[in-house]
């Protein structure tokens, strides 16, 4: 079985990974987990409600969520960009069934609504943030649908142990699916060829990583990747093998990443 | 099994709704369906694309849809009210699943991308609606879901036999659902206590109408209902037997209507 994770940026190529995914289901089960930042922003900016960056103590990035920040998440993430991938790739003859971490609920997350985060140097509480982190999966629905051929194409937010709605950390939530899985790889695609040592130079690819020392590459990481390293990391405590880091933006770009054309964590 | 369709108006109690789910779901299999009109017209003034109603030359009035408009209504009824619906029943320890009719390809349309329109007592043409009509549905995912003791909570759109994704009538979609699954009965819950003589008058309830003579009150039916008149029609052309109509707005509305408190179609 095979968890490939695509970034939410609006660069990433739908019909690529269509006819990726159309050849590479043929052989393996596969799972499909898409984030949708790029579109959320847009969206929520259009409606007035801009997303609001906080940083933890720590330096790790995440969106401010209030009820309407949940809404526009539920908007945008489940709705608009779920289904519009969903549809796309059953024009590749795919069986795609797309669930949030609602649907069933998949992803049951333990609420985290207080967090500290870093304002100019001052550390403060904030409060009411709803967010929480993925602890438990619904194996059994997913069995169910891989059982009988579909391909689940899935998205946050996820579902509190209270039955809240709750943004949750997608990297990190694949990292606990695939480890509740058994899973062996992960791949994830994202708008750059791998992990660069120079975000601005394509050509300073860091090709492996060992998967012992994931965290001090995190001197490379800037915005978005800082989580992506915490996710990879979560991923091998977890057991998982290899992860598989590549461009979303390529032909057969599952393929090229599974080939060692990006980076490799092992 | 039953299938209970639920408008979109905004004052559906979903907590009612919630409570009697709880109780009738022990007893029978249901499929939720439900609507969010209310919503999308919100959503959609919100983002500069005002929903745009059309009227067809026998006076049936529906939104045109063109691509920002399919944006839009994934938006609401697939993202927003889809998983606000599911999350909330959950509460009621409810195994609900949200769908939309593109996932798994539940809802199959024929695309029927060019209506007439009566504009100003004028029929002109319009072209590149991107609308179609239910006609299969993927009753292998509904039975398996059934089967394993979800309960779906189901939203229009469609998906094409193109994989195109199109604006459906939910009454029409319902009624070809229960056809095809050989449902017996249907409930279907608005903001009103049922089929009324006068619109403005909750005490011109309708009790019975006669299946066979349905067309005949088209006479009292005013905007929506028009259209639930015809989803009507349908599913007794297609086998079903009786058609509650009730309304979503009182205590264990499903259980009211089924008690004869609105209108009973037979």
């Amino acid at each position: 079985m095979l968890i490939v994770k695509i970034g939410g940026g609006q660069n990433v190529n739908w019909d690529y990974i269509g006819e990726d995914l159309a050849n590479l289901s043929t052989k393996e089960r596969i799972i499909l987990i898409h984030g949708a930042s790029g579109k959320r922003d847009q969206i929520a900016r259009q409606l007035g409600h801009p997303s609001r960056v906080v940083t933890s103590p720590s330096g790790i990035s995440s969106v401010y969520t209030d009820q309407s920040a949940i809404d526009i998440f539920l908007m945008v993430y489940a709705g608009l960009v779920n289904k519009t991938i969903t549809a796309k790739l059953q024009q590749y003859r795919l069986k795609t069934i797309g669930l949030s971490g609602i649907d069933g609920a998949l992803w049951q997350a333990k609420a985290k609504k207080d967090i500290y985060i870093n304002v100019d140097g001052k550390i403060k509480l904030l409060r009411d943030n709803l967010t929480g982190r993925v602890e438990k999966i619904n194996l059994d629905l997913i069995s169910l649908l891989l059982d009988n051929g579909y391909l689940p194409v899935i998205c946050p937010p996820a579902i509190s142990f209270d039955q809240e709605i709750v943004n949750t950390d997608n990297d990190w939530a694949t990292a606990v699916m695939a480890g509740q899985l058994h899973v062996k790889k992960i791949v994830v695609l994202f708008e750059a060829p791998g992990l660069l040592k120079d975000i601005n130079d394509p050509n300073s690819l860091i090709k492996k990583v060992d998967k012992d020392k994931i965290n001090d590459y995190q001197k490379y990481a800037q915005g978005r990747m800082k989580k992506k390293i915490l996710g990879a990391q979560k991923a091998i405590d977890l057991g998982i093998e290899k992860i598989y880091w590549g461009d979303a933006r390529v032909k057969f770009p599952i393929t090229n990443a599974l080939a060692g054309n990006g980076t490799i964590i092992q």
